[in-house]
């Protein structure tokens, strides 16, 4: 077995994974657990990591911990302070930020990203800095999926600009909070995810074309199956469009994204006319917090 | 005391409201409570319209009972069929359904309002179809305020058709089921309303300006005692970008609210340019009822 040199974090809100690198970056080991930062009381950081990775650290004590996501939020181990865009990945990876384990070892934890759009309009991330980075990707637009998504703007290596979408989330409220769910039937029908979106192209605005998922069903166009895969179509397709009117691309898009809801944006954005470039979220993560340390003479 | 001559009564979701009406639509007396559909046992409706009216029936048996809102809808006392649009008020109160009281007298439900868009899209309003007839406006176009909003273009004393407007389900449900509300502070600083207004012109569409809700918080651009008149702003201006882009209306408007939230409505499409000829919802619904009546020539 190759010898143990990083151990790569993943810390967001509702899950810890953690992955044992050696030296090249390739994984050794893995560990994962539902101990996001919004399921571990505040303070219990280093005490909740130890559980987690204490085994590999004392077989070399000397390694350090790097980390991404919620936990270097206001509401994690610590704020890290945002980079401001443009950013390359020197700049982020200097903005990193040091606390200490129990057993005085170094963690470092990556700053999100903060961006001002020509209207001086805030966005901010945090995790999908170093997803981003662990492509190296240095020119052209990457979708980042989540519950908020992010298209970013890459060129010459830095990223230049960002957009957040809440389409995952808005999704979730809506479904569960608004009368929009009520109708919903399962199994799950997803011819409505094309109807939702075609209903995303019409006029007068997310507010109005939402309700067309309770109305097709009570006017009787609609099955009760297709409500939830409408909802989803029309949110993609709203988050698509107005991703696309942001950052205008050229023929080429990178999806960071796996699983059956990356084939949904895959698709639809081929259905754009788009040639999508996939990219493995999980990998990209950890080629990421590796490239940050890297960038740091810390590997 | 001038002779009762029929009941009215508003039964929507969430409340009742009933008005004792002379021969000539006047109100002799009201009652209301807290006993929309939602709060009603199914199947005591009868019973639960003798507890609030039933006093002034017994002084004349013979009074009709005319009502309008969810009280016809399929979670009500019976179904009301919707009239199609166009649609004139003949037509509508031709469409209203019968039921029968315990004491045998007639109660008379206002059908509901449906449309298709030129896209064949549908949409329904139940109630708000009253209350536009009460305000005898017989062309231009028309809002609604409540839950969700409809847009209405009246022509030649027709509903040629509408829109409606998710915004105070929106509303409730992205402040209190989102990451929005967390920043959110009391008490609130209105200047965060035009501030969402603002941002409601923006690029991306609403699932990117939303955001914008935290980001500016968590950039220290706006205190969190603007969270929710930004969210707030952000979503009744979208409505109106909505509503105009699909109604297109000369330089009139009319509003069917009161209140606060009525007067940020009027104040924003003021600020548009348009003419905005208020409305009073309370004695609309009335008047409303009592026209359906007498077209049906039951007043």
């Amino acid at each position: 077995m190759a010898e143990p040199a990083l151990v790569a974090v993943d810390w967001g809100t509702s899950r810890l994974r953690a992955a044992l690198l050696d030296r090249a970056g390739q994984v050794l080991e893995r560990s994962a657990a539902d101990e996001g930062i919004m399921h571990v009381e505040a303070g219990r950081w280093a005490e909740t990591l130890e559980r987690h990775v204490g085994g590999w650290l004392r077989q070399n004590p000397a390694m350090k911990v790097v980390m991404a996501g919620m936990i270097g939020s206001r509401n994690g181990w610590v704020e890290a302070p945002y980079a401001s865009c443009p950013a390359d990945w020197s700049e982020i990876a200097a903005k990193m930020t040091l606390v200490r384990r129990a057993d005085g070892g170094e963690v470092w934890i990556a700053p999100g990203l903060c961006t001002r759009n020509q209207d001086g309009v805030p966005d901010v991330m945090r995790g999908e800095e170093t997803l981003i980075a662990g492509t190296h990707v240095g020119d052209g637009v990457m979708i980042t999926l989540g519950t908020h998504c992010k298209w970013a703007t890459l060129k010459d290596g830095r990223v230049e600009t960002f957009a957040s979408f809440m389409t995952g989330e808005f999704f979730a409220a809506l479904k569960d909070h608004t009368i929009l769910g009520r109708l919903a039937e399962n199994p799950e029908d997803n011819a409505g995810f094309v109807r939702g979106l075609t209903a995303a192209k019409r006029k007068g605005g997310l507010l109005h074309t939402a309700f067309q998922t309770r109305t097709s069903v009570l006017l009787g166009d609609m099955p009760g199956a297709q409500v939830d895969p409408f909802l989803s179509g029309l949110l993609i397709g709203s988050e698509i469009l107005g991703g696309l009117e942001l950052t205008k691309p050229d023929g080429t898009l990178h999806l960071l994204a796996s699983g059956p809801r990356g084939e949904l944006y895959r698709q639809t954005l081929a259905a754009h006319g788009y040639k999508v470039i996939m990219h493995d979220p999980e990998h990209a993560l950890i080629a990421g917090l590796a490239r940050l340390m890297h960038l740091r003479g810390m590997d």
